[in-house]
């Protein structure tokens, strides 16, 4: 259940091991087969997880490739709205990734992905019309879900609202807008990255809330870019404008 | 076969759409069901294709959801490595992709579509142990494999060899790296960037004789990032400094 929290069911290697790390499985399955299937195990144990060593975790795993390992876990509680637009005291400013209705599971974890390394403090996501956060997600995300705050809205438009009203700036992906992302002074405040699917971008009613609407630059002629990587570019923006600040 | 080129196989629609525009499609399979499969039948025959109204593509597809759509076509050819290796009259400097064993087609494709929408000049493959440019690689490249020429080589650490004697500076993509992609001027010049295989990264002898190693800044923590996303951030890089460059 959504209300529940995300990562209630994590595979493959990378997930499993960053979920021991946060110590919430209570019950991994393991392929005999696998080569570090003992070491696991007792990492496993020593973190209070069940194990139960398996012929094969196919018949249990959500993803195509779970890499013999499939894990049940305690969920992530989502963090609030609030919590996700406030400056925590000496944390860095607060700089959010705000998904408008991505449908591709894998692409919404390998966000979460490049958005974690790249600094960001945390990540919207709708409740509904959306990629929810599930194993595949998690898979992608290799570990970055254990770390990253994610806040889960009813509605995207009203997100740029109170994001406004909390002294955030707002920020969208459209790749027929004349500003340029590369260099952009705002990103060293506090900021919200609006990114939407590919192909149908941004809701109407998000788009008009915006402070800025800003595009990739790009060759003439190319398709575009998917969305996961434009992401990235983004936050790796935010990290550069930052860094850039910080030296002067 | 590899020799014979690549593309001989394309599904999904943007895909298949480009290889139509390339008018290199020689029989397109379509669902009936689909809402459009008359315009895209018109469209198919016009550029000389035959045309096959199915019930369904999946038991010709080689990719998971093909989107109704199936194409055989007549491959493109690979570029020779001097060709991507040499300035064009009026063109830009080359700017290259080389993937060193990168084994997930799906982030090859993906690859390709970033290098293109970023400005690069050509991507150069492995012939062994290394993704093949499939269908599913096609799929993900949406489209940008009908343009961007690729070569395929022997060996990646010759490419190393071949590109410094062509002029080409050598840059390589390290998590260890102490130096910086961002702002790295060199890349204004002709330059090819070498992307390694996630986790294993690049092989022993590319590293020892590329001219640089340079690394994402990235949140401490951070479990390092996608293949596809490192080899866009690179990729942007070059049109960042060029652009910037040209700005004087």
């Amino acid at each position: 259940m959504a209300s529940a929290g995300i990562g209630g069911r994590v595979e493959g290697v990378h997930a499993v091991r960053a979920a021991l790390a946060a110590g919430r499985v209570t019950v991994l399955y393991v392929e005999r087969t696998r080569r570090d299937s003992e070491g696991l195990a007792a990492e496993a144990r020593r973190s209070g997880a069940e194990v139960e060593l398996v012929d094969a975790v196919g018949p249990l795993a959500a993803t195509e490739s779970p890499q013999g390992l499939v894990a049940k876990a305690r969920p992530i509680p989502f963090a609030s709205l609030d919590e996700v637009l406030t400056r925590r005291p000496r944390g860095p400013e607060p700089a959010l990734l705000v998904l408008d209705h991505l449908e591709d599971p894998r692409n919404a974890g390998a966000i979460a992905r490049s958005a974690w390394a790249a600094g960001m403090t945390g990540m919207v996501v709708p409740r509904r019309r959306a990629a929810p956060l599930s194993a595949l997600a998690f898979k992608a995300a290799a570990g970055a879900l254990e770390h990253l705050p994610v806040a889960s809205v009813s509605s995207v438009a009203d997100t740029v609202r109170r994001a406004s009203g909390s002294g955030v700036w707002t920020v969208g992906l459209d790749p027929g807008a004349d500003r340029t992302l590369f260099g952009l002074d705002l990103l060293s405040e506090p900021v919200a990255l609006f990114v939407g699917a590919e192909g149908r971008g941004l809701g109407r009613l998000v788009r008009q809330r915006l402070d800025e609407m800003v595009s990739i630059p790009m060759t003439a002629g190319a398709a575009g870019l998917n969305a996961s990587v434009a992401a990235a570019l983004a936050c790796f923006e935010v990290l550069r404008v930052r860094r850039a600040e910080a030296r002067g």
